[in-house]
């Protein structure tokens, strides 16, 4: 079983990572390896210590650069869930699942609300997750909401079971093109369903779907972890970045504002700091 | 009056004058040119998200760079007190007054603790300030107390009003030659008195003393700000970096551990906005 797992490749992923590193720990680094958008995609950050009015794509370059130095990898994958284990927990990845004394979340913060109807199907035909339940719906009829172009290979993957994908974009992306991809205009307004999800409801119009597959850049981590404690969207945490699950610590925007790239990195360095203490070592005070 | 009053240029400092500069505020950041011994005197710097293993030295250079770029300055000063005043408060700092709506400790931890009556007789015969006490102890006796070789100046100060300095070295320091200046062998265990203080015990000698200026890099914020929350040496701050006084906020070191460059500046940007909220303006949600 491993120290940790930490989950998410954005600022504070990165800070958690080289602490961890630099405390002696044996992790899995779950995320992107081109980092989050959210890092990728700033125009000018102009108050981060250390990097001097920098772009985003010149943070990330950073950053790479600095984690290749210290020999820590990105693994792949998006997370769809973190389960009770004996001595920790266990992380679902795409098909793998990973085990950690302690878990690390710092997936950023949900920037699409989710639906009416989203969290109450959730596991009953809503999934956020097109590698784990996409084989599920072959043949069937689906609607597939995405927030940004990076879902399109999962887009793909759903068009290459199901018999027909509706296609809504929940923020300003490109269309898909596709022999079964319907790009379909508006908003998904509400998922309704009896005790399974059966239909989306876009512009007063209803669509009768098998499933409805949510992909986002992130998605509320109290979603992905039973009984974790959230307020407004974000995940409570303590001074030392614990939540209310013991061995499961937070970091980053997904703890709450200010959405800022300074915050993040201190947080990741405390969760990181947390988790030595949690398994033995030196850590808060 | 100014939007706030930064106390400190360790990495908390650096960042907090950063994001407040970024949000378009008025302040005055009071510390050292050269900022803060700890960043300087720092070997390697693993797991710092934006500068790979760098030195202290290389740090403080790209801290410097960095705030010179975004036209920031720093004002030369040691605080000797934080008071209430009318809409906010009054920072001394050596014979200068600054008032802000706001202020923000970021001044690091006290490296050394409070020797046995130092706390008693504070203000009685006890003081942390070179510059804004030393006239009174023209023709004394006085015992003074350094930490780091940077206090030469301050102990030159008081060799030029005193007949007789008792020069005692709290941390491994180089002694200081002077006509008046008795290198003293040993620590200082306890500081006596009656209504002032009067003496300070050093290995069962005592050595009467008109007055005793303990210079230290860094005192306790408690002392500084009457009626400052704090606990084990640490200023009690909740997660927007407010104390328990209105419009004072502490990052850094001074909050607690894990006593890391990166938690300090998240601390710093968090305590940022928390002013830029607190002035009315986005913040903590």
């Amino acid at each position: 079983m491993l120290d940790c797992v930490i989950i998410g490749t954005g600022a504070a992923g990165v800070s958690a990572a080289l602490t961890l590193k630099a405390l002696n720990k044996n992790f899995i680094w779950l995320g992107n390896k081109d980092l989050s958008i959210k890092i990728r995609s700033a125009e000018k950050i102009k108050n981060f210590a250390g990097l001097p009015s920098v772009s985003g794509e010149e943070m990330k370059s950073a950053f790479l650069k600095q984690i290749k130095a210290e020999g820590i990898e990105i693994t792949e994958g998006k997370v769809n869930g973190v389960y009770p284990a004996d001595g920790g927990y266990s992380v679902m990845c795409g098909q793998q699942l990973y085990e950690g004394k302690t878990v690390i979340l710092a997936t950023g913060v949900e920037a699409v609300k989710p639906v009416k109807g989203e969290v109450e199907f959730l596991g009953r035909g809503v999934s956020y997750c097109a590698v784990c339940d996409g084989f599920l719906y072959k043949g069937k009829e689906i609607a597939v909401a995405i927030d940004s172009d990076e879902e399109e290979s999962e887009v793909r993957l759903l068009a290459g079971y199901a018999r027909t994908v509706h296609l809504f974009r929940l923020k300003k992306c490109s269309e898909i093109i596709g022999e079964n991809i319907v790009n379909e205009e508006g908003v998904i307004t509400e998922i309704k369903g009896g005790m399974r999800a059966g239909a989306v409801v876009c512009g007063g119009r209803e669509i009768a779907v098998d499933g409805v597959f949510m992909l986002k850049q992130s998605v509320g981590a109290d979603k992905l972890v039973h009984g974790l404690k959230a307020e407004g969207g974000h995940v409570v945490v303590d001074r030392a970045c614990a939540t209310n699950l013991a061995g499961i610590f937070a970091a980053g925007d997904i703890t709450g504002r200010p959405y800022q790239y300074a915050k993040a990195v201190g947080e990741g360095n405390v969760a990181a700091y947390s988790v030595n203490a949690y398994l033995g070592g030196v850590g808060r005070a």
